[in-house]
């Protein structure tokens, strides 16, 4: 059974994604990242939770608390607000910077040393909030990187499932193949109760919305 | 004044580097891992040293203990000897996998909010250990990977000046720059005193010797 390592937050996307990699009959080696972000406690709790699902045999939860020295984000910097009116144009100031590229870059670590055959991560170019490591262009440009810069026995794809997919197909293809969606959580600001009007909330919301599906989280 | 960000182990190489980018006018951001490695504490004393001869106003100290948790190396990893045999041809077992892509994502988060023009780092492809991430193609690659994930505005030259230097023309110049090469370290081994036999102190010997130099920490 070959390898791959499943970035997961925790969120419905990339645990959508983690479940589409199983069924597509790999061994799957789920990693999560506690990066400092508002809602580290509950996306860890949710990636245990999901993971317990998967019934997987190895993972990987990885600190990096770095990420709040460098700030420059609304989630990772509590001084800076998380934006509540909308989703706009342009690049929001969620975007923690280059935050796929570091993750990709562990994750590659971490499937080198597996010996693992790719790496699967659940970015959504199109109902997104626009952030530019969230990109087809960026993720194939970050597989050949780390193609060149590991051994040459080691062969990554970055497989992406979700990434043009639309939040409406991401509910019905979740619910489809029995995503525990309960056990996800997408909230930028809040761990107890989505607050609603952050972007990730609405974008959520509207993926149930369209499917004509109601979110258990709520 | 630009901005640059400077990886810097504390090394010969890296710290050639940042001299290099000083003297080429720019304000430096040096940025050093502490990344579990067996020389840690000795390399962190080093950067300090240099940072303070530099003279600079604004540094990074990065602690990325999770290296050890992916093990795999002999540099992250006690229970694999660091060979003292001789450099031998293909990939050896000090490589950390994918070190320079974490290092070079982290450092592109930083640089994006520092509004740095580049970052330097101290690869060197021709008299290395034969790590896949020294080498000009990745490199190049993973510019591109950077500058396609990171905001619009943002647009990041990584800058090798070492790359296709010689070991001897690396303690040439250092020499010629006044690099305080007494308050750099290189062994893998060892704090105390550099153990003679691992790849590095073979190949920083090897550089001082063809250049007709004493090595200031022997």
């Amino acid at each position: 059974m070959q390898k791959v390592v499943c970035v997961l937050s925790g969120g419905m996307d990339s645990t959508l994604c983690a479940y589409i990699a199983k069924k597509s009959g790999y061994e799957i080696i789920p990693l999560h990242f506690n990066y400092g972000q508002r809602t580290q406690k509950k996306e860890l709790e949710c990636f245990r939770k999901i993971c317990e699902d998967l019934s997987v045999d190895n993972k990987y939860e990885i600190d990096i608390p770095f990420f709040t020295a460098i700030g420059a984000s609304a989630l990772t910097d509590d001084s800076i607000d998380v934006p509540i009116s909308g989703i706009e144009d342009g690049v929001p100031v969620t975007y923690v910077p280059f935050r796929n590229g570091i993750f990709l870059s562990i994750a590659a670590a971490v499937a080198e040393k597996e010996d693992a055959c790719a790496i699967y991560i659940g970015v959504v170019q199109e109902d997104s909030s626009g952030y530019p490591d969230c990109t087809d262009s960026f993720i194939s440009k970050m597989e050949n990187s780390i193609n060149q810069g590991t051994k040459e026995t080691t062969k990554l794809k970055i497989i992406t499932p979700l990434v043009h997919m639309t939040k409406e197909q991401i509910v019905q293809e979740a619910v489809f193949l029995n995503v525990p969606l309960k056990d996800t959580w997408s909230c930028y600001k809040d761990e107890n109760k989505p607050c609603g009007v952050c972007d990730s909330c609405r974008l959520r919301a509207k993926g149930f919305d369209l499917a004509n599906q109601i979110d258990p989280i709520l």
